[in-house]
């Protein structure tokens, strides 16, 4: 008996015997018991030994491997909207977050485990018990238990509460709230009807009490809130209490970025006079740039090169198993002579234009294969190409990959500073307005009536959705672009002219920002760039155009890439699949409605094309496009531009 | 009462009540009946349905979507090695597999759901009732659920199964079965001593009868054999009734291949002339014997653009979600002319020699970018290229994608045939001779002994990892090479020679065939593709070498590639995960130990490089190399060809 001493106790205070009752103690070794404990041993001709997998094996094998194993436990009156509200919650959480989860409800348990229980007092406790300990098995499996039961006893909600914590699994209480007249008009199978006129016995609320829960975790009053809203209050406590990983946690978002904590900023500053010294280009402080603020997360720096063969090689690299969409390089170049005296180092300090302006830390340096890089970056390998001339003729030889540490953030003092938001303050300014769909638009050309168009139909379309406050952010490329692309000030004058006339778009709803990324002309590659940086802004639908990124082949003339790959490679890429792409539909002058249209092959005639170069000519020689084609303001700003280039 | 009527006869039915018992009928509609009843309905300001998710959507939720949730019963007697099997199966599962599990056993039930039970007869029944409804919950949430339990009586463990198959769910009763002589032997614990002594009361076999099981799924003699034998008995039986994914399903592999049915191979062949006929080229006729042979699974005919596309982005292609390691195009080219013949044609009839080899259907024709694919393909564009040199002055500008279908095996009648085995064929020969690990190792260079050493060390790593039965897969490509790449048959002889010396390589397990694919001599991207095709011929350990699939650089004659990258990016590559990779050790000529040896840095001058350049030298010039760098009669075999090469 000695070897069982401790099982013993333990079950004897579990089922809470007194001690004096030996008898029943002795009974408790059983066959059943005996087979649990004989299964501890390892027999003698098997030589396994006892090797449980343990939680984080078993949250392996869910796509979601930050689910946490709980119970959703809702109670309250029949009626109250209990099962609608907690099967809303099952289709979000499968998917829309891909969590596993499992309903116990009265479809799978009053049939199966506890078809033998009456309604005796003693039954339904019985009941409520037994659902306690099913659902702690689900929790413990790491499935999201959702179990809705009217359970109107405090006492027996509270056993299943205590059965949860000694497992130390979350039990979250849900109590959904509705006032007996609310439930009672809600009837409509008729049942409380049926209650009252006594063909049903032992009714909750009119034959028996219902005992409000005094502090359940969460309270839904269903007569005053929408599904929508119930749902949500359920998420942010489960988001909160990192149950399920948030989607948006602005915690999570603000630590993506790179900028030291004020509190010791001088002593790193005089740090990094120690170090090396680096020179960093234009471009480079604008990789920089982006790095800092977490557009490229889950990147803390400039890639090393295991990062850096993922993104050439599969356009996607891996953290923790999980898979996110990399698809260009983020690089720090540097030359021979920088790489030897970095040899032996673990720092190296960044300065732009003479003023430090960083540090990496944890370095490793290793080739930059520019021909290879360019070939499967860009699809060719061109000098013409103006990212690839700057590859070729103003990059090192060498790639430097670490960790980056940013003092303060990059400021260009050029007017338009207020608008370079980071993806947590634009995340935090999505969540204050209560943006319920988020739909990104980049333009790096001037803004016509058609990309208006297209921006206005899919509000148009999330509304009808369902969603109630669909969110445009407007998100013009704001880094480095070739010479002969309208620069950045002039488009973000004829983006506020756009929003200013109102006719096309609607500024309540808009969030005019600038994208920080230097442009590089790397057209299917490039896109999932620019949607992976949206998604991390809080975008879920990305408007995604003909030849994204695209430009014309230095040789040929012809599209670098086949106008069309750009939107399928983005449908079709890994890392990418919780963003929605809306296809942008190719729109053109409608000469017969006088506006700007969605193009009709079969009334072709019907339409004027005004490609960039027509419009270019026609800003420099002072004409007009077509009335409907630009709002007017915003052409005047293009023209003057146009206008001023060719006097210079 | 009407509403519930089909609600009532189905509980009626199921608590098998006398239909004259009105009463109770009238009792069972009860508050907890009546939530259940409530909760089906849409509540009143609720706008949302009852929308369920389905078990699809559940699925997409783990991440191997083709398991099938499922309840496994171990029964047996006590240390007949229920829970011991149980666990090794669920950390298989887990681990092996991504399978999600839950094990149900005395641990979590005893003290939980069934602390309320005793140990008389109806306890008993009740017990294993309990847990036959949990664990029917358990299979329908989709999880694997292994129970592990005595469970002595045949009536019991047959209302489990009926609970069961009233859902639709699968159970496999697991009869654990060994001597009770055997199970009292390893009585550590020494609870079969207690009952003999009468300490425990009612204990199985002692006390009370087990109850043998007369049809389980599974029989496992516990006593007779291993636990890997026993659980891989449970995996087949998994496999088999596809309840878990089949890892080398041998009836699957063979549906991999592309073969006609020979049914009905005339009439085929009579409606191939009607279809317009395209000639293909001889890679063209080798890519069609990879795919008609299985190789490139998923692929069932040449590529398609989204296939193509996904290729060229991201090494990979997805099919029901599953990503899937696919990193070079195989592709079909035409010219104009043949895509404005098949611009509304539906099949094509290819034919290579002038004979018909097979057609293809559901035909997509899309443009060959010819720069942007071998850029994709070959980090590097350059005529200069063998492999695309080919491209570019023999495949046509049009690439034509669909479904393949090939009338007979592809034969070079070259006397080597019969080493020309499709992984179905390979498959099927490792699981005949029982191989437990097979280790792929592939060569398109003469064999050396330094790469025998390498095979040899990899055995012997394999057999402390305590494989029982490693096998080699010896496997040189035997598509088309560069014009310096020694040939094929003299390759195989120079194999065949080292196998017979048997100092080197164990022929006993090994099994050499050839690779039809060509070569491509694209380095990173390629060698991909050279595991991923030994993986489907039933690989699980694949040998990778410095620089794989590499060669020098046109102009600058240094590697194309960075010799690392080859092995880095393999062992990064999605899809290739389940894929264990054993990088090649650098081995050089000894010349202290006249053998050849892994290279030591630190004593780099004891060894001596010997390149393929100084090889081809010393065989023309008929010198020998040192002793101990290769079988003698492989050497002469590679003389005697370099020397009639000179003559020529």
């Amino acid at each position: 008996m000695e070897s069982n001493a401790d099982t013993l106790a333990l079950e004897a205070k579990r089922t809470k015997l007194d001690e004096s009752n030996s008898n029943i103690l002795v009974v408790k070794i059983d066959p059943v018991m005996s087979a649990n404990e004989s299964q501890k041993q390892v027999a003698t001709n098997i030589t396994y030994q006892k090797s449980m997998i343990d939680k984080l094996d078993r949250m392996d094998t869910f796509v979601n491997r930050n689910q946490t194993g709980c119970t959703i436990w809702f109670t309250g009156l029949s009626c109250s909207g209990k099962t609608t509200i907690s099967f809303a919650l099952e289709e979000y959480l499968v998917k829309k977050r891909q969590i596993s989860t499992y309903t116990l409800d009265g479809d799978n348990i009053r049939h199966g485990l506890n078809s033998n229980l009456g309604f005796t007092p003693e039954d339904r406790t019985e009941n409520i018990r037994r659902i306690g300990e099913v659902s702690k098995l689900f929790a413990d499996s790491g499935l999201v238990c959702l179990s809705s039961f009217i359970s109107p006893y405090y006492a027996d909600r509270q056993r299943v509460r205590e059965i949860h914590e000694k497992s130390k699994l979350p039990f979250i209480e849900v109590y959904v709230k509705a006032p007996l007249e609310v439930c009672e008009s809600r009837d409509v199978k008729g049942l409380y009807k049926k209650a009252r006129s006594g063909l049903i016995k032992d009714f909750t609320a009119i034959h028996s009490k219902y005992e409000e829960p005094p502090s359940p975790e969460i309270v839904l009053e269903t007569s005053k809130f929408t599904i929508d809203e119930c749902i949500q209050k359920i998420i942010d406590y489960l988001e909160q209490n990192e149950l399920i990983q948030s989607k948006t946690n602005l915690a999570d978002l603000k630590n993506r970025e790179l900028f030291l904590n004020e509190e010791n900023l001088d002593q790193l500053k005089t740090e990094c006079l120690e170090y090396y010294q680096l020179n960093i280009n234009l471009i480079e402080l604008q990789w920089l740039q982006v790095l800092s603020e977490g557009w490229a997360h889950p990147l803390r720096g400039f890639m090393n090169e295991d990062d850096y063969l993922q993104t050439l090689h599969f356009n996607c690299i891996k953290r923790n198993g999980k898979v996110i969409n990399q698809s260009v390089p983020i690089v720090l170049s540097c030359n021979e002579t920088d790489k030897q005296n970095l040899a032996d180092k673990k720092e190296v300090t960044l300065k732009y234009n003479g003023k430090i302006v960083g540090f990496m830390t944890n370095l490793s340096i290793f080739p930059h294969r520019k021909e290879e890089r360019c070939a499967r970056q860009f699809g060719l390998v061109h000098r013409g190409h103006p990212y690839q001339k700057y590859i070729f003729e103003e990059c090192g030889d060498w790639l430097i990959g670490g960790d980056l540490h940013v003092f303060e953030r990059v400021k260009w003092e050029d007017g338009l500073d207020q608008y370079r938001l980071t993806p947590y303050e634009l995340n935090k300014k999505f969540s204050e307005i209560k943006a319920d769909a988020i739909f990104a638009f980049q333009l790096r050309n001037p803004i016509h009536n058609g990309h208006a168009l297209l921006m206005k139909d899919t509000r148009r379309f999330l509304l009808e959705k369902g969603y109630k406050n669909p969110v445009l952010l407007l998100h013009p490329l704001g880094g480095w672009t070739k010479d002969d692309d309208a620069p950045l000030p002039v488009r973000i004058e004829q983006h506020k002219a756009v929003l200013e006339d109102g006719n096309y778009l609607d500024a309540e709803s808009t969030i005019m920002a600038i994208f920080p990324s230097p442009m590089m002309y790397a057209g299917p590659t490039e896109v999932q760039w620019h949607a992976k940086t949206r998604m991390n802004a809080g975008a879920n639908f990305y408007i995604v155009g003909r030849d994204p990124a695209g430009m014309p082949h230095p040789d040929t003339k012809q599209d670098i890439y086949d106008a069309t790959h750009g939107a399928r490679v983005l449908q079709m890429a890994p890392g990418l699949e919780q963003l929605k792409i809306v296809p942008f539909k190719v729109a053109a002058y409608n000469k017969i409605l006088n506006k700007m249209d969605y193009f009709d092959p079969k009334n072709a005639g019907n339409f004027e094309f005004i490609s960039g170069t027509k419009m270019r000519k026609l800003a420099r020689d002072g004409e007009l496009p077509p009335d409907g084609f630009m709002v007017n303001k915003a052409w005047n700003i293009l023209a003057d531009y146009y206008k001023n280039l060719k006097q210079q």
